[in-house]
């Protein structure tokens, strides 16, 4: 577990304002990222993020089951990362635990266009910033390729907090459209 | 030149209808249909399509110019072609020559979703029907993998094209959302 060890390593580096949230980012290995430590009622939990595609399946389908999404199956969900461009995953991690807590992936023609799609954070999750960090992330990662047109699809419930960090509704009228089987 | 040899072959199969347009199709090779036959003013047009990405980047490049697009560079098209999963090119052949007047693809996670982008057709070959023979064979070829969520997005002028061929806008109030580089 070299990953640990560097983490750990890592961890004090860390300060803690007065509401136990830290959002300062460290680079802890090529594809992991330190991105907060929570503290509730003397809990400790570290959030870190992963752009690694070495992703446990039923640990995503456990989270999925979380927000009620219909069940997909496994192999499909494997080919599907597979040829995704960009994989995120969110870990929380305590003295006893790692739990995958929040996901998202894009696919992309990996130069100019990239689609973002099933981008989840657990509920008992929510509301702690991490999904903003998710979407941060993923938009760092297909920045990074030079992606000038980063879409997804959202959900009616959604559309405000995309809209708060920076997504555009239907810019110069431009309307998402879906062909579903008939 | 084989799929010439065959396509002359085939091509006594298409009965002309009285507007000098015919829309069976026919499979001449593996990733060749021919679907239609055009006659004006004596002139016989074949037009038919290509699901490989064998694709002339210089004649891509003139097709674009003809609608006005800005211009990309041929090497990061060359990797978003390589990067979709499918593409679609639609040609004319005359007595004279060969011309790439038509062009879509799609990104796609190969499984669940997909997304189609830089759907083109040729001015002068507008209002024909190919832009429908473009869509329809993009949705075979999406459909015929199982994709079931097949997305666009539509400048506005373009929304009831996409309407009549069966897409649907915002459907239960799901936003398309864009994010660009500021």
């Amino acid at each position: 577990m070299a990953f640990w060890k560097k983490f750990f390593k890592n961890i004090n580096m860390f300060n803690q304002d007065k509401n136990s949230i830290n959002i300062k980012k460290e680079y802890l290995a090529e594809d992991l990222i330190l991105i907060k430590h929570l503290e509730n009622q003397g809990n400790h939990n570290d959030i870190y993020i992963s752009t690694g595609k070495n992703i446990n399946l039923y640990e995503l389908e456990q989270l999925c089951d979380s927000v009620g999404w219909v069940r997909r199956p496994l192999k499909k969900v494997k080919l599907a990362i597979d040829h995704s461009f960009v994989t995120i995953c969110v870990f929380y991690k305590n003295n006893k635990s790692k739990k995958l807590i929040g996901f998202a992936r894009a696919t992309s023609d990996t130069v100019f266009n990239a689609t973002i799609w099933d981008v989840v954070i657990h509920p008992n999750f929510q509301g702690k910033g991490l999904g903003k960090a998710l979407m941060d992330q993923i938009v760092i990662q297909l920045r990074y390729s030079d992606i000038s047109t980063i879409t997804l699809f959202a959900d009616p419930h959604v559309v405000s907090f995309y809209r708060r960090i920076g997504f555009i509704t239907d810019p110069d009228g431009i309307k998402g459209m879906f062909w579903y089987p008939r």
